[in-house]
């Protein structure tokens, strides 16, 4: 196992027609069934950079900008954005395809956070992640501050323990 | 429409059985179909609160602590926990059940938020929420810190105009 | 296990959208699919009363009176109408919910049969069922007259030898 | 369209595979999907009956007798067993087919009756059945009975109006 | 294990409706979801030929002449058209049945190849197939043209080495 | 529209995990679920060379070496290989990707032909297509090679008139 790794050694592209199935009422993509195409495309980023067996841990944030119609083509590109100990970052940028209009529009993020374990299901240590492009540098600063606020929030940190997101609030930075 | 209504009358409250297809290799519940079923309680209880139809806008926060497995009783229960203008934020719990062993576990918690549309697709006004209980009233006041996370995240709102999450990382709560 | 259980203890509800994908060419609820779930919900709600692992023995009786449109919001509430040595009727009643003009329309009973079995297929001893609502007090004694017609019907009893049919078709009930 | 016309007229075969996802946790077909795939079958025959589009009025019973396991071919054969004014009823043979050794076993029967109707969703009428071989004039007969029960049942007609019915309790027949 | 069988042996009717889910956005059958269906008819096919388990080998080709829309009842019927050692070519004839308008239009043919394999997943031999009718006697013989073009793409066979197809394209046929 | 297009423009990714509704009774992608997702990976590429609505023609060839196995992650990569008028032949090279033990295994190839057509659904005139790597050239002779024998089977063209597939019978080339 490498000691450390490119966000590109991780890039996952799952293009794919939506279905009629997959819309609600309005022929739109149903939002939990881009929130289930956007955990398989991460995960399958995650055991790529980890080369283990993952399990999602939590889902840290989606947003819903533009629906995407039925029959639409849809590209989800996930790769990780920081690796921690045992745990990584996926994020997963969704486009809308076009090519008879020729537009390929930005309709989600999805930021997903993946554990590595063994054959019992145990945590095991992962490669770093090297950031490269300028948007790879910025996921990974703001991974931390993303992964302080998920101890906070789940009662495992004291806000007032937090490093990056105390400077935030205080405007240090 | 009512001014005010109580997180009990949009309880919605979702049970079924998981099916191998959506188990992932170890035979547990995928991360993704247990979003997806998320987001169709939330969205039918915030239908129920708003009496409008609705669409998805972010989810804030899902966590995976228990794996789910095949066959497994799954029970959702989704309560929307604040209502805005004209979004509401609704908490999705979820338990598996299981009679035989007379065991019920707290696997997941999951936070969504969606807006009120009208027939053109726009925001439409909505009644307020009036938290009752002890858990209601917690949630009730932590959606307003979530909300304004979720403003600072997508650069809508600088964290040192923040009322609630300043308070929180400089220890004043 | 408790000798004798009552019908909210198995109560089991099913909140659910209709899918595109669930719907015949008239855009509603397709029969078959309404069957799928109705046998689903009422699995659980066996499993519920007896503790034990159940199979659907029979469907005794499902009425289609009114479609359930795409988009719809379906809700199944499946009780144990009545227990037998080994085996259980439960009753499913559906139906539309629709919040955005607040009506909540009932469109299906179902009728099902299901048999307890412990690990080798074999059935076993089921607790008894105490009705306590008029109509639950209704839905058990109707449910051994179901029982004797299908007795009847399977060629495991004799027309002439039912008790309560008998009284029904010599009109002295 | 004819005014009589033969079982053979509407038989419906349907082959397919038991897949994973249609089974439950013993690894065998689940009663809700056999009962959707038998009201399609017989959805298909009802309509090569009477040339009209049809809609599903009621189940009126399916017996479990022998589960179908996982990966098995199972074989549906739908068949009108008698045509009354406006609504058909149909029968639904199942054998689980095993080429490889050479078995084919009965495992279910389902008789499902279904309405035809016109663009405008009212009943037309429809080709009377002509029994041919001695176990259609059997079910055709039963047919009668089962019509009288289902309408004592719904509460549209008094058991003691009854014809067929009255006999079979009586001990007449 | 007999030595020969006839093409009546194999035949497998798959009969089914067209549904929301299985359509493009043009509300006609996906080509992909016809190929799947035609994939498990012709496996089933071949099951019933060899009384072995088999696995498909390739798709030799499948066209695709009338679009089938939504609601359509389609009939597969799928028969070994061939048999070689160990593998067999599987004839899939597909047609859309509207018995409303009394129509029956024939709208693709598919030609899969099934191998027939032990516990140990190895090829075994298989019985004979004995052609009847005269398109039956046609397929038969156009059989090993494609077998011997199958061994020329795959590059196991030189062209200059093949009987059929050489006499096809030198002109002697 | 440009003139010419290279096969890099039309390529299409589809990452995906296998999951168990899609397997056989040997836990592997059944043929069929494969074919249907190389029918919409293809399909995009094409609309992607031709930026006009397409329809699926014909399947030429898909041969299955390999099988899939359940959780297996499969990466599916097609190409327009060759444009002609109106019609398009498609590459979808599939593999089998471990990232835990580092091995891509090539399992298929299969062989599309896609036209594009107008609002009207009549065939449209499309973009040229240049070969760039070797295999691209390989790929852009032999279809020629495969729409003469597609026309010679469908019977549009006779054999003796074929040119490309002449030369190669005759030991020409």
């Amino acid at each position: 196992m490498q000691k450390s790794k490119k966000s590109i050694d991780s890039l996952t592209v799952m293009t794919n027609i939506v279905l009629p199935n997959e819309t609600n009422s309005l022929r739109n993509l149903f939002g939990g069934e881009l929130l289930a195409r956007m955990d398989r495309a991460a995960s399958i980023s995650a055991t790529r950079h980890c080369e283990r067996r993952v399990v999602t841990a939590s889902v840290n944030h989606v947003s819903f900008d533009q629906p995407i119609p039925e029959g639409g083509i849809v590209v989800l590109e996930a790769k990780v954005s920081r690796a921690f100990s045992t745990s990584m970052e996926v994020y997963v940028d969704t486009w809308l395809d076009d090519p008879i209009n020729q537009r390929k529009t930005h309709t989600n993020t999805g930021i997903y956070t993946f554990v590595a374990v063994d054959e019992f299901n145990k945590p095991v240590p992962i490669p770093h992640l090297e950031p490269e492009s300028e948007e790879e540098v910025q996921r990974f600063h703001a991974a931390l501050r993303r992964k302080e606020l998920s101890l906070i929030l789940s009662g495992r940190m004291k806000p007032t323990d937090s490093i990056e997101l105390k400077k935030l609030f205080l405007g240090e930075e």
